[in-house]
């Protein structure tokens, strides 16, 4: 089975291209197609020929200023656009794409194409929480900023099914994200979701503030991709403030840099329990094949794992699960 | 002129009644009149006379498990409906609630009441960013979970005269909460936001990422709410998560524990840098007073920042400001 990596649209193509060398190191059994411009590979300055890393090249890449509907069909020699028709091939796993996020979910909707039942795929990033090595998957941390309340109970089935294939918890505990933890708490959309919510057979444990959303006692959020997007950024940019003035203080004084010395090792730890390329990238639940959107200045590390995430997906035959649960959830679309 | 303090719906009376102590020892210009039941005072544990504070007692609270227009109806000896009639006498400078926000919110706009024009008071709470000292005001930071556009627009209106007039910033600089800081970015909602807010005789800087909210750039970031209650508690939540993995990584050896003891100090700085405690509550702005809610838990810090913060708004008559931009302005309420 072949991988295919788009690392057309991305910040740093050499990071993303080494992290796809680390996955086809690490598992032979997969082939890992990456696809970009030529300038993009030369840019990785070292020899990239493996048995199983083929480079696919191109001449022209989808970016942030891009329309993303126009963009899938006035450019046809963009890296997403042939990963995706890569992609669509028998012998394909999956997709790990770091370019912008509306062409990777629009060309993944509309080309790669959305299960039967489902009202809209979700995009279900994985969060770093309290309880260290315990993740919680926001579903949505971005895709669908106007989504409606049986979208989000739908959003519930599908990440519900993702973290039990390819995490082993048995029965995930489902947070609905409101402005406050009582049942009657949120605005129009989140209260009709909560039933909705309710109704199903999940293991719902009612509305869960902003707070307490990392705390590690849930396994999905669900929420609408605006206020998951909110969630999930507002969440990097204060572990980022709150390890910069951290760093400000260990340079305040003498006293306090000898101190960071000392604890060298215990602020490294630290530092990568907050680094969210440990995480990898959103997988997008509800589409034909496994598709991780990996963030637009992805490094080895997050590009490996977001492979990873899609050997994942693949193994544990993700989209039968999904389809098979949509297909049986009141919500489905007719 | 007196400043009324509501106790009756916090967690810890008897802090609250220290920090208003405080209050009435800083200024001995304003009578401070707390209100809350006998048992509450009593738990404060000494001697509270002094010659400008006043207890005055009620029998009976409102809780967060109260319907809000329900329990302003039902409850006429609260703590809560008495602080209000007590701001809406003539020496009255405004008030400061550690009751429920729902409450507070309803009680102060049917009660206190709306400024001739306002759509919808606005709850616009500060919070620390990147540069040091600088504070930056979400508004909405939760109050109305089902804004329309508008609204929206108005919030920055209410924000800007705010910032203008208690902070000395001549042109505040204002930011439109959404999931990408590109002009198109957003749901229907803050798309059309956007092209309100646009038009205003403000310095509006765009769209921000939640992940920019709180760099320094920004002394105003406009939002539903909804995402502005995510906002608010999600960075709350994480700087305790971090600052929760912090120790962990402090206790983890021994090595890190001597390394704390040299940057104990910068570790502190570290800690009250973070503490929302000390920002205060939020103010709600085109009401007919300054109304400051304050957090459930506040402690002597922000019970007596937010009296500051009272007086503050009384002394720069952001009253007067407010209903004055308000009705000079494009999205005012007909």
């Amino acid at each position: 089975m072949k991988i295919i990596v788009d690392i057309g649209g991305c910040d740093f193509p050499h990071k993303m291209i080494g992290g796809a060398l680390e996955a086809a190191a690490a598992h032979p059994d997969y082939d890992i197609v990456a696809v970009g411009t030529k300038e993009q590979f030369e840019s990785y300055g070292k020899d990239y020929t493996r048995s199983n890393f083929f480079a696919e090249y191109v001449t022209d890449v989808i970016t942030n200023d891009d329309s993303p509907t126009h963009a899938i069909r006035q450019k046809p020699n963009s890296s997403l656009v042939k990963a995706i028709s890569l992609v669509n091939e028998e012998d394909s796993a999956g997709l790990v794409s770091g370019g912008s996020t509306g062409a990777v979910l629009t060309a993944a909707t509309l080309l790669v194409g959305r299960l039967k039942g489902v009202h809209r795929p979700v995009l279900a990033g994985l969060m770093p929480t309290a309880v260290d090595g315990k993740l919680v998957c926001i579903a949505d941390s971005g895709a669908n900023v106007d989504a409606k309340p049986e979208f989000l109970a739908q959003f519930a089935v599908m990440a519900d099914l993702y973290i039990k294939a390819t995490s082993g918890i048995e029965s995930p505990v489902i947070g609905l994200l409101s402005v406050g933890s009582e049942d009657k708490k949120g605005d129009e959309r989140t209260k009709a979701a909560f039933q909705l919510i309710k109704a199903l057979p999940l293991n719902f444990a009612g509305n869960v503030e902003a707070r307490d959303a990392l705390n590690g006692v849930y396994d999905v959020i669900v929420c609408d991709g605006f206020s998951g997007n909110v969630l999930v950024k507002s969440t990097e940019g204060t572990a980022k403030l709150v390890m910069g003035k951290l760093k400000g203080a260990i340079k305040s004084s003498l006293r306090s840099k000898i101190g960071a010395l000392f604890m060298k090792k215990s602020l490294y730890n630290l530092k990568s329990a907050m680094d969210y390329h440990a995480y990898g990238g959103a997988p997008f639940l509800g589409v034909k094949k496994p598709v991780v959107k990996t963030h637009g200045s992805s490094n080895e590390l997050s590009t490996r794992v977001s492979i990873e995430n899609v050997i994942r997906m693949h193994e544990h035959d993700i989209v039968s699960a999904i389809a098979a649960g949509v297909a049986t959830d009141a919500t489905t679309e007719a």
